[in-house]
């Protein structure tokens, strides 16, 4: 009997891709209602949009400040509770900073700022105002991810000895070969798309995928980038060694030029009883090893698996989920918070999964300059 | 700058899963409001369920009677456009019936009628009102059986030669074998469910697959159905021979006693130049089969699928599509077409796909009564 | 400590496949030497053969009976102890014979002969002298087979009640749209391959596989075959309905027009508790389903599979077994049963398997060519 | 009509896997006669093992040196030709060594020696005698390797920009976390395996296959090896970045621990054009993925693989190839060389494959016990 829960969002419109993903999630589990939005710098655009979309253009605004201005002058009942911020990398931290002072929750695409420097403020305004923050690392809201992560946290692998993510794509191959193109390529362009390419976009989401499945911290990283051509040095490519305690390793591999590969994101944790292994582009299987037993393939629905990985699971075993499921699992976990109910950790990525990104790119791309050492990440 | 479109439910509240399916499919494209319904026989329940939607409850009605009397007292412009139909089977045709003869357009769940008489008499029904019918055979939305649909059509293939059809679940194997729940499960109860479990819930789907993909009419069949204990003679297991043109044969196997099997529905087609092979649990897979060559494996997104195919496909390649986005795309082929917008055929299952498929339930079952004969379908 | 096994050959010379196979079978576990042949109709051939392969010459025969003869002439312990006949099919049963009653063990390529009739006159004179005969159907001794045969031998699925076999190969399509090519090919001219083309070549290895994994008998079958051209009636592809006991039923499928199909060979065997299935192509992989469970897939090698299973896999888990390996442990089987070593049932296909699939190949034809009617297999 | 090969084999008797591997690969193709052996320090042990494999003991020697003395005691023509070196690590050296200087051929497990000096002192040795040298690395027989290594070699990839090698297998989890048997396991003593457990075993099989398929060197490496316990330091885990030219970078990743994993090695290589990747443990298929179009999956004997990779293919497709057609294939490539056809490059891993083997894993160890720092191979 819960009310709606009143929604902005900024960007997303036209043929954004992004815009979709996240409006069909919030619907997911009618959880949400969009009021209001700049889909577009240009007001005619946003308002024509609007339209398309059904939706009233009577909370739809020029741009982001008159948005929010509009919006709190409104009493607090009727106003916008959560925003989802889908614009261009560099006004994720501007608009979330303005949005947490304005005690507005946020869900934000990722990479949450353009620096470690900006995440770490972001954090602090976050935690004197207590809003709820929600960094869209999609994969997460597999359910066989949730699943690997609820296991691990039982304790079922024992103790983590090795671990092995992959993000592998070949879209840039053929920009990058083609003087023209890599130069134009906004994603190939520091002024646009900050210090990294490759491990900021993709990179990151097996970072965090790592210390999400895992519930482990990352202590220390050496990486080795690679670009293809001397008139462009952003990173398309790069392995990074990794430590966690003692004796506990492991490589996070990515690439953008990992020809014909479209979306091939695989994570591998390897503990003293057992193993776990995930792919995203067979998302619904849940691979468990263990020595001199048959290997088991975990799918979603089941009563086997965790409340955590059941929540969100809507039709029996034996239907696919999609990427767009997995996003709605997050919109899901974020209502829950919003509404003050009780949600489980893992439900989203959270503020921290930003700090640390951020740190992490940083740092990667510091070892690498510095002729791949390794360096402490920041541990908060 | 479309307006959305007016959309009712019957059913579909409370914990169905049906419902959940279709109020997604609906949202996705941001092509559908829904302004009324009736989710429940009982009222109250029906006035809970949507407020915890969300949506007002002003055209929240007892039953379907008052619902459609108070729709046709609605200005045109102002009534509710198309009714989705997602009550127990033995409803879909009254309202199917009554909505048609009302001018209502019509998203109808599978089976469309309990009889093939029932069918012929809705089938006439909407020739003449024109009104669009949609009966959601819901895997017919994948982008890659699209894409199989597309290459055979356009005579990638050569002749067909060659079809087999599996569609193996094994739910009803823990209830078959206990005694009460065999008494009690309504899809065994042929009161309930009509003359057909195995047949007419997952056979059917199997047949209308066929007939999609190949473009071809199935002529003639002979039927062997299976059940395992005398005191429910309702089949849960059959496979039937399938007879196309002069020399074209194939056949196609169910099963609701394929113990551990979950919802493995699976088409293969073999032309005179090469073949294609789909599997449900592995939707965004569609495997390119040539003598002498090395298999492919298409997937959604990319510009080498068909305009079919492509339409629907929200993110790029490496996304994986689950069976909310399969929905999802029948929702919006039926917008188009309730639009007076082109679309293409295929976009949705028809009316014919109904009538046909009711055909093939009562012959099936006639065959296995007479012995396992052949029986020629009727071919409208 | 054991001597060699002494080993003559029939056929299998020049680019013969089959001879390849065998001889590295029987090399496989150092049991065999190959000390006499008849490798071709063609003396000269024959000794040049010998000469290839580095084996003496003093007994390579010109021809069949004169081997024999010279066999027999020396002393028994010097005589050659077994023959493989992997001569064309029509030579099988002939050549069986007059081994069997001149007191050789035998290893025969399948078809074992040319009619029932013939199966059962080698049955009984197989029986009269205790000689050891070896059906070469080469799948049954791949471990994964093996390991089904015994988890349902020991009860692990409970009662059987739906059998599904697949055998899909695409060879012959280029073959039979090329008018030329299907009057030429052996396989298509019923003189040189007997009544049946797709069922004597493939239907009865899917059939023998079904009755070697399940220990079970069908009991009566319902055959649909299929061919393209009225200028050439054999049967080029078919579907055979199945019956075993009261409730058990099953489907076995067989193609040789199933486009670009390599050796797809697949066999599915559905218990009360759960269920099992093998592909030939993938064949150290054995897929075990329960309702409720994550699926199992079981290797060769472990601890967990049955001695019928072990018996014979060389290395470690991980080591991919192949067809060579398959024939491999088939001919250790016959080995141990001519050295008069306990052997385990199923460790090569028997007399019982020869006849029983000649019954099944007649029994089909027969179906079919009544009008797809159902007949009763003979159970000896 | 050639003669056999006269063949000897050192070590492999009594239960050895290894030996086994290679009687069967040397029988694959009718070329090789096993004439003589030292198969066990205990010659009562040998004889007794010669009788069991059926062969004439009187070629059977107390050890090894006896055994060149008497076999160089023969005329030349009835000489053994080559010797298998199947003993312990540290024997491989010393006996290929006095088998090369005395002009027989060498067929030698990996690794070839105890450290590099004896790799480059053996190199030298062969160089002046002229005599084939074949080392094991059985994996490079595999047909779709071998079409990996021909594509790549035809320039169908492009230029090489990422490679990516596996070697992942969990044997020893259980051993390194029991006190006990991690202090008494061989492969743990560096007194017996000497320094490296991990790269010496299984990732030098990952480099030599990288080196292999691309024909191209790496030119340095930087690793990160890891051990769980203080007590045994021996790597049992590890990561070495990869540098080739200017632009091409790698990353190879082997374990023991990576806990259920059984023998799971892969490599894939990126292109400019496009991409393929390989699985040891389902080694029939090869995967092609070119940007915007459907990934192809390449299998054994087809006409569109190369020479290389069709030499040793000896049935039809659909039939699975394993670990021992694999190593009969590198057997057959060796019988070539040793009676003086024309083979082409790529049949059988050679000397120099074994001089980088040993050089890459000494460097390992140098960079990782230097802090992971990068040390460039010695490109001879």
């Amino acid at each position: 009997m819960a009310q709606k829960i009143k929604w902005g969002v900024l960007g997303g419109g036209g043929d954004s891709l992004i815009g979709v993903l996240h409006r069909v999630a919030a619907s997911m589990f009618d959880a949400y209602e969009l009021l209001g939005a700049v889909f577009n710098p240009d007001i005619e655009k946003s308002m024509e949009y609007a339209k398309e979309l059904g939706i009233k253009t009577d909370r739809i605004h020029p741009n982001f400040e008159t948005m929010i201005m509009a919006e709190l002058a409104l009493p607090q009942q009727e106003r916008i509770q959560v925003f989802s911020i889908l614009t261009p990398n560099f006004l994720h931290f501007p608009m979330a900073k303005k949005l947490l002072e304005s005690g507005f929750h946020v869900i934000c695409e990722k990479p949450m700022t353009m620096s470690y420097a900006e995440a770490l403020e972001l954090q602090v305004i976050q935690k004197s105002t207590g809003a709820i923050f929600a960094l869209t690392h999609t994969y997460t809201g597999y359910p066989m991810v949730r699943q690997m992560k609820s296991m691990i946290a039982q304790g079922e692998l024992g103790d983590i000895q090795k671990i092995d993510a992959q993000y592998y794509q070949g879209w840039i191959n053929p920009i990058i070969h083609d003087v023209n193109m890599r130069k134009t390529t906004w994603r190939l362009d520091p002024e646009k798309s900050g210090i990294s390419c490759c491990m900021g976009d993709i990179g990151v989401h097996a970072y965090q995928m790592i210390e999400y499945v895992t519930g482990m911290e990352i202590s220390s990283i050496l990486a080795d980038l690679n670009h293809l051509y001397n008139d462009n040095q952003m990173d398309i490519d790069g392995t990074v060694l990794l430590r966690f305690g003692a004796f506990s390793k492991g490589v996070l591999r990515v690439s953008q030029i990992a020809t014909g590969e479209e979306n091939n994101f695989s994570v591998a944790v390897y503990g003293t009883k057992c193993a776990l292994k995930w792919e995203q582009e067979n998302p619904n299987y849940l691979y468990l090893l263990e020595e001199g037993k048959p290997m088991q393939t975990l799918k979603p629905g089941h009563a086997y698996n965790s409340a955590l990985s059941l929540d969100g699971t809507k039709l029996p075993p034996g239907h696919p989920e999609g990427i767009f499921d997995a996003m709605g699992n997050i919109y899901r976990g974020v209502a829950k918070a919003i509404r003050g109910l009780n949600y489980l950790e893992g439900e989203f990525p959270e503020m921290t999964d930003g700090v640390r990104g951020m740190n992490f790119i940083e740092k990667v791309i510091e070892s690498h300059d510095k002729g791949n050492i390794w360096i402490k990440l920041i541990n908060n």
